[in-house]
C-alpha cells in the first residue's frame, strides 16, 4: 500500500516481497527472505533507505544493515521493542508510561501468584511471533499454559512468558502517529477499534466522543513512545480506555498499521504517504480528516469461492460511494484480504456503506 | 496515474510506454511504439481490455484489435472524433451541440473568406496531432497560413484545415465524465480551467458561480456528446462559456484529462479510478466532492535545475496540506511534469496553496 503514493510522488520504490502477489507484480520487485541476511544486504546495496511493512527482520540483520551505512527506518533499536513485548513492557514502564499489571513469568508457580494477585484471571502472551491474536490466551490457572511453558523451556530461552491483567475495558483506541529521524512528529485523530476473536474488524475515526481529555491523553503517550524508544516512520499505539476512565498501553506497531488505513480516504495524508515522507527525512503531510467521519472494514477470509474481483459488480452498483483495497492476495478463513472505507458527514452512514460493502466480499 | 487506482483495487495493470520513465519501471510494462501493430497487437495477447492514456494509436490498429476480439475502450469509432478535429466538428454539428461558428477550408481564399465573414480574425487548426496548444494558430489574414496549406498539399492529403470563429468567452469550463460500455453515465461537477499559452496551468473545481443551469448544461453536453459518439471509459469536454451566456464545445479529450486531475484529491472517485471501472464496465462510483473546493496546478517545465524532489523538502514544510503529484519526467521547458492539488472550505485559500507550492517547482 506504499506503492500508490510512491508513484504518486515519483518515489522510485522497490519491494523485497516472500512470495508472489500484487507488490510481486511491481518491476523493481525482488522476491527473497527476509530472515536471510545475503538476500537482505543486496537488496539494500540500491536504495538510499530501508523501511517495513513489519516488524520481524532479525536484529542481526538490521544491525548489519546499519554498520554498512544504510539508511534504516525504523532503526533496530527501535523496532526490538515492536519484536519482544517483554522488552516494551519493561521499557514502557521505565519511561513511567501507563500500562497493565504485568509481570514475566518463567514458571507455573510464577503465574499462579500472577493470577492470585489479579483476580484470578490474566492475559499470557509469548514475547515473540505474537500476530493478530496469535501467541495471546485468557488463562485463569496456571496449568492452562503448561505447553508453553514446555516450548518455552525447549527452545533454550531464559525469556519466559509476559502475562498481563485482564484490563476492564470500555473500548479500545489507537493513537497512529509519524515521526521524522530529525525528530518532528505528528499525529492523526485518535480511533476506536473494534475487535473481534483478536484481530482488528473496524476503525472509526475520529473515535466517537474523543475530541479534548482523551484525544490529548492518548497524542501524550504516542508522543512519549516515539521519543522514549526513538520510533521513525508511521506507528501505532494500541490502547485500553479502561472503565475507569484510564488509558493504557496494550499494543505497539511500528510500521503503518490496520488501525490506520482509514487515512487512505479519510485524512489529507495517509498513512502510506506519511511514511515514506518520515523515513526519507521529508516534511510530515497534515493529517486532519477530510471528511467529519471515516470507517473502515476489514475484509477477513474473503469469499468462500471465486476472488474478491468478481464481486466488485455487485458491491459497487449498490455503494458506490465507499473505497474498496484489495491486497490481491489469495481467500483464506480469517485472512486480511482486503479493506473498504467510507468518508461523510454522518457517522451512522458510513459506517452502514462500510459494513454493507465489505459483507459483499465474505460468505 | 492509473497504477496507484489499479494497486489499490488489486487490478492486474499493463502498460506498454513509448521510453523508460515512471511508469516503465513497474513490472508488467513494456516498452513499445504505440504505432507499431505487432507491438501493440502482441502485447493485447495477455490482457482482457486495452485503453489508452493518449488519442494518437492508429485507427488500423485500434480496428485490428477489435477484428480480434479484443475490448477496446474507448473503441477506434469514438476515437476518430478525438484524432481529428474536422471530424468532431462535423459530428457534433451534426448532433445539433452548440460549438463555434467553424469551416474546412482547402486554400487560402476560402480561408480569407472565412476571416472576413467573422470578424477578421480567426483561429486556426490542424485537424491532427494537435496538442497542449500545438497545431493552433490565431491568424488575421490568409497568408499567415501559407505554411500550413503548403504542408497539407504536400501530405497529399484533401482534408484541408479547420477555421473557428475566434469566440469571445468569459471563462473556459470543462465537464469531465465517465460511461460505461453498457451506457450507464456519470459526471463529476463542471470546472473551470485557466489557459496560459494554450496549456491548461490551473483548474478550480467546482467552477465558481456555476450550480443551477451551467452545471445543467454543461452535463447535458456531455451527456450528448457520449451517447452521440458511443465514447466509453472517461472523457472531458472542454467548453467556452461566452460573453453571451452560452457554452460551447471547444476540445474532446477522450481520456483521463487534465481538467480532471483534481479529482484525484478532491472527488470521492478519481478520473483514473473511474476510467477503470468504465473500461472493464464495472459500476461507476461517486462523483461528489469530498471537500468544497480544490485547485489544481499544473508544473510546467520544472526546476532549471535537479529533480522536481529535490524541491521536496521545502515544498512540503511550506504547505503541509497540498498533494503533490511527480510523474517523473525529466525538466523541459513548457512540459507538463507533475501537478499540485490543494482541497478545503475556503477557495482562495485553496488556489493560494495550491499555487505557492506549485511555484517551488517552477523557476
Amino acid at each position: 500500500m506504499m506503492v500508490p503514493p510512491a508513484v504518486n510522488l515519483g518515489i522510485d520504490i522497490r519491494v523485497l516481497a516472500e512470495a508472489e502477489g500484487m507488490a510481486a507484480q511491481l518491476a523493481a520487485t525482488e522476491i527473497g527472505d527476509y530472515r536471510d541476511a545475503e538476500t537482505v544486504l543486496r537488496f539494500a546495496d540500491d536504495v538510499d533507505v530501508i523501511t517495513f511493512d513489519h516488524e520481524h527482520v532479525p536484529q542481526k540483520i538490521l544491525r548489519q544493515l546499519v554498520d554498512r551505512g544504510v539508511a534504516v527506518h525504523p532503526g533496530p533499536d527501535a523496532l526490538l521493542y515492536a519484536q519482544d513485548k517483554l522488552l516494551m513492557r519493561e521499557k514502557l514502564s521505565e519511561l513511567g508510561l501507563p500500562v497493565p499489571i504485568w509481570a514475566r513469568v518463567r514458571t507455573e508457580d510464577e503465574l499462579q501468584r500472577f493470577l492470585d494477585d489479579n483476580g484470578g484471571r490474566a492475559v499470557l502472551k509469548t514475547p515473540r511471533g505474537g500476530y493478530d491474536g496469535k501467541g495471546v490466551r485468557v488463562v485463569s490457572a496456571a496449568h492452562e499454559a503448561t505447553d508453553w511453558f514446555a516450548a518455552v523451556a525447549e527452545s533454550g530461552s531464559d525469556d519466559g512468558l509476559l502475562v498481563e491483567e485482564l484490563v476492564e475495558f470500555r473500548r479500545e483506541l489507537a493513537q497512529l502517529a509519524a515521526r521524522r529521524p530529525s525528530g518532528d512528529i505528528v499525529f492523526w485523530p485518535v480511533v476506536e477499534s473494534v475487535q473481534r476473536d483478536g484481530v482488528c474488524a473496524e476503525v472509526i475515526a475520529p473515535a466517537p466522543a474523543s475530541a479534548g481529555r482523551v484525544a490529548d491523553v492518548a497524542a501524550q503517550i504516542a508522543g512519549d513512545v516515539a521519543s522514549g524508544l526513538g520510533v521513525t516512520g508511521v506507528f501505532a499505539v494500541e490502547l485500553f480506555e479502561t472503565t475507569d476512565d484510564r488509558l493504557l498501553v496494550n499494543e505497539l506497531a511500528m510500521r503503518p498499521h490496520n488501525s490506520g488505513h482509514w487515512t487512505q480516504d479519510g485524512s489529507t495524508t495517509s498513512q502510506f504517504e506519511q511514511h515514506l515522507r518520515a523515513v526519507l527525512d521529508l516534511p510530515l503531510g497534515a493529517t486532519g480528516c477530510t471528511q467529519p467521519h471515516t470507517a473502515m472494514v476489514n475484509i477477513l477470509g474473503g469469499p468462500s469461492v471465486g476472488t474478491l474481483t468478481d464481486r466488485y459488480a455487485d458491491a459497487m452498483e449498490i455503494h458506490p460511494t465507499v473505497k474498496i483495497h484489495n491486497y490481491g492476495k489469495d481467500p483464506r478463513p480469517g485472512r486480511k484480504v482486503g479493506h473498504v472505507n467510507a468518508a461523510g458527514d454522518d457517522l451512522d452512514d458510513v459506517v452502514y456503506q462500510a459494513r454493507a460493502a465489505a459483507a459483499f466480499f465474505q460468505d
